[in-house]
């Protein structure tokens, strides 16, 4: 049976979140109603990440086993057809047996966007968080490099013991704090996150960038693995799950052994 | 009594347009509900521009008499805790007795946004039209050269007879297409625009740069002064009230006359 992997975009607004829920509007219902309608019913469609609710996707990645070939231009126009119009198919590539969609993942890109600005923006609101004051965006840069590499994350995750399988250790392998004409850009790349850790780590890292701390504060914060020490969980609808990175031909031999139970646990 | 002029930006998806209807919300409705929330109950809050179903703004301005004075920053700050999150006052400004955000706008300027990706997108789709197929930017920037200065718009007016006391004679100071990351964004000035004038002249412009027609074709539409003859009415979405221009004291003496009656007329 072919197996297809989907690059998805979505407005995460008006959905409870990547995963289908028994009351609520999620993502995966909606592609699972489009496969229906494309004749394809029953299919199974696993996501990389599971996006909490209001969080957005420019590159969520999902793989599917159908009855039938398709064209893979077609499937994304038969798709596309039959999403709404907050989400859409960007990409359908072939994948090889036995890949899987979350297992196989690499890592994954984050960006938190802020936008700061004196008086409350009304256009564009589901996509940033709005910062009053002005912030220091070499403080913020300068902090979040301690972030780069293994660590124990413990700190910076509302629920530690969400999945109980995994610890609370994971790698990030980039951090950036890039100045926007509107604001920031806060962007991570990780092998696997913990729940709410962007989010988490975007808030903390607003408390320096606002004064309130020094810039080695994130450090501590990390090293105390304490979640009450850090800074305020920001809300979903700035942040966008940018790319999801898989080996170029898809094979898991790609892919770091270790990465592969870590990224089951990816709740962000 | 104290009057202040306010710029105002509001997300237009929810609402049925600026102005008060009675059984569809509309951001004037909004604003009314503000003022008496801040004690000022029964005043009456004159736009400068009827924005459309669906349509954005990112400086609509508005005239306010209020019974007593109030520090500007405070007005601000006091309206906008009252206001939902989609729409925002952004700056007010004491105005002269005897002003009028109507009819004394010296003119006023839009932009409509195009986004031209072959693959639908899905973020931000409230804010762009999307555009499937490359489009020829330099050929749409020529073509609409000829649309700058005094002209009978009546081809690109989808009511021709609104408003009734005026023919369908407009100026436009400035018409430019540029190129964006995305797409292309469509920017007039003009001292008054006709009933979906923009929305028409955008699609027009489209069908040049889609190749369909050629670039002197805008001109012979002009020309014809017929509605039939022009291309189609773009949906509101991508369609933004940047800027209502005033003289900068405020002062009627700094409005060609000329201009009074014809914003009043302003229906985009």
């Amino acid at each position: 049976m072919p197996k297809y992997l989907l690059d998805i975009a979505y407005d995460g607004s008006n959905y409870s979140g990547w995963q289908w829920q028994d009351n609520a509007p999620s993502v995966q219902a909606q592609m699972l109603r489009a496969f229906a309608a494309i004749d394809c019913p029953g299919v199974k469609v696993e996501g990389a990440s599971r996006t909490d609710a209001g969080v957005h996707a420019i590159g969520q990645c999902a793989h599917v086993l159908l009855d039938r070939p398709w064209v893979e231009s077609s499937l994304l126009l038969a798709l596309n057809a039959n999403l709404p119009d907050d989400i859409a198919v960007q990409r359908v590539r072939a994948a090889p047996e036995g890949f899987h969609a979350r297992f196989h993942s690499r890592g994954k890109r984050y960006v938190y966007r802020c936008v700061v600005s004196r008086v409350r923006p009304a256009i564009g609101r589901q996509y940033f968080h709005w910062v009053r004051r002005s912030v220091d965006v070499a403080a913020m840069r300068r902090a979040a490099a301690c972030l780069v590499g293994q660590h124990d994350f413990a700190a910076f995750t509302t629920n530690p013991g969400y999945p109980r399988k995994r610890g609370t250790v994971r790698t990030l392998q980039r951090v950036h704090v890039i100045r926007t004409a509107r604001g920031f850009d806060f962007t991570v790349q990780g092998s696997g996150f913990l729940y709410n850790m962007v989010r988490v780590l975007a808030g903390s890292l607003l408390e320096v960038g606002n004064g309130n701390r020094p810039e080695g504060w994130i450090a501590e914060v990390l090293a105390s693995r304490d979640r009450r020490q850090a800074g305020a969980t920001l809300p979903p609808n700035g942040l966008f799950l940018l790319q999801v990175l898989y080996a170029p031909d898809l094979s898991p031999a790609g892919v770091d052994p270790g990465l592969l139970v870590a990224d089951d646990a990816d709740a962000e």
